[in-house]
């Protein structure tokens, strides 16, 4: 480890992606690389809890099934998601005879998955792991905010929490591809925001101090990227990161973006700020992003998912919102 | 790995350890080996939230006096409660500067956070990384069953949840001492039991295909090791798995107990089938087992911390209670 970051000189490959869209997402820009757009959000499910469960429980098995894997022959699955104590991933492991580790860095999980999962790798500890996150737009507000059916207005400033999962396989192929190259693992940051309806601000923050450790223990400049996607700043946050980071001496204008901003068509529809969640990055990144690179339309992807680390208690009790970012680097080699 | 061990072949020493026991516990029989002890449980916090969040930041800010460092030498800290949305962790994180991963698995969170912290060190990703988890009384009852306030009659299997923290440093250090030499990675398993106050029997299946696992691995048998410590069946389960496990083959019956049977006095302190909780195996496992191994009084231990993924959401929609059990390999090396 340099600073905070994390070299992988050894090859990881993200070798295989499965994502799952919700009908909302499923009707955005990105809809033509989704591998599967939900015509409902409730899967036939007796609670939208239940409907997130089982869509974590596809996108795993859909990651085996397009890799025509079976259970025995993953070693690791790495995964989180928004509800309390992670039941979405905790109930859909149930189905799968694969060791689990259960992590939350809420929606900076995804990114927390890629680089523990790419360690395993590195140290030949594992052969192949999956990584996957899910977010569900009903659960979400019903846990952090209001229940759907009190049909509360939304702040201007709040973010749509996205109805997807995503998730990848990670191995050691030798071959070319998308390779994860380095990972920057992030601090928790509270710069006193205290509206739960503002995600952008509450992770701007963290996300500036990731990006600066980023640059600092790579040596690279955001012009070595391609793009620079954070997980799900919105627009509002992601207009305040450009500006901010101005101020670190770096300049981003040219290749930035987030994953909140590409998931959706704001004017159209109607989602505030844009996309955030456990599933945005992990959606966004399995489906459009992966496939820039795939096509060498793309070469060097930094994706940064961004977490704002709050409780329904905790904003009950009046704290303010700390917030964790991790930057991972894509290449393709 | 092997199946679902991993072997770390180079040394990871459990350098340091720290524990912080509530009063209860600082009346069992292990009050001699805590480093320290609360006079009450609120720690002058205005919630019991707040309390937990403070003992969590106690007992890392202890890890770091203790060993005479600052920050910014250690890498990283992999960190886990009980709290929904773990703001146990992501709270008092807030005060270090210091990369963070967050955890759940429940009260199996120490095993993971171990097993995950031995992995980056093992493959000279990490030099130096903390391991904690806290778990509190009264936050967990409020959060899983009732508030105290109802004062709710218990049931004759409820377990009593630990208010503590244990946390403890891994490095690299090549001399004499506490190693972990491999762990077993649990996957999710359900038999279908679906009763929150009887979490011996909901974690007792989890144990078993986790020790059957490792037996399998390694290639040992139980008298490998001079104690076979489960995290916190309690006396229930804890019988359960003496049984059950002789039809798989092995017998315990000379070497075994567990975190939770260990902490109280059963008869004296009133905690039905003893105790439970993320903060329970850390406890126990970084005072009395360590300060045990330490003195060469054990030289082989293997810790398997349990856990029960239910959250008050699928319990109120009426779903049944998967279970994991991580098995931690500690050796005098």
């Amino acid at each position: 480890m340099k600073g905070q970051t994390i070299f992988f000189d050894k090859p990881v490959s993200v070798s295989q992606v499965a994502t799952i869209a919700g009908p909302k997402e499923g009707e955005g820009p990105l809809k033509d690389y989704f591998d599967y757009i939900l015509k409902d959000d409730i899967l036939k499910q007796k609670s939208y809890e239940h409907a997130e469960i089982e869509m974590q429980r596809r996108v795993i098995k859909q990651l085996l099934n397009k890799s025509c894997l079976n259970d025995g022959e993953i070693d690791l699955v790495f995964a989180g998601d928004l509800l309390d104590e992670i039941i979405g991933c905790n109930f859909a492991l149930r189905e799968f005879d694969i060791p689990f580790f259960g992590l939350y860095n809420a929606c900076a999980t995804f990114g927390e998955a890629l680089i523990l999962g790419a360690s395993m790798l590195q140290n030949e500890l594992a052969e192949r792991v999956i990584c996957s996150t899910t977010s569900h737009f009903a659960t979400a507000e019903r846990q952090y905010r209001f229940p759907l059916e009190l049909g509360n207005q939304r702040s201007p400033l709040a973010q749509w929490t996205v109805t997807g999962a995503g998730g990848c396989i990670l191995d050691k192929k030798e071959e070319r591809g998308v390779k994860i190259t380095a990972g920057t693992i992030g601090k928790v940051v509270d710069y006193g925001v205290n509206d739960a309806n503002d995600m952008g601000a509450v992770m701007l923050p963290a996300t500036l101090e990731t990006l600066d450790a980023h640059f600092r223990d790579t040596g690279r400049k955001p012009d070595y990227y391609d793009m620079i996607v954070t997980g799900d700043l919105g627009h509002a946050g992601g207009r305040l990161l450009l500006s901010m980071i101005k101020e670190k001496g770096y300049d981003l204008d040219e290749n930035y973006t987030d994953c909140g901003i590409l998931v959706y068509n704001r004017e159209a529809q109607g989602v505030g700020q844009g996309g955030s969640g456990a599933g945005c990055s992990s959606l966004v990144f399995c489906s459009y992003l992966y496939k820039l690179m795939q096509r060498g339309l793309k070469r060097k992807i930094l994706l940064i998912p961004t977490g704002a680390l709050l409780s329904k208690t905790s904003s009950l009790q009046g704290e303010t919102i700390p917030a964790i970012a991790h930057a991972v680097s894509l290449e393709v080699l």
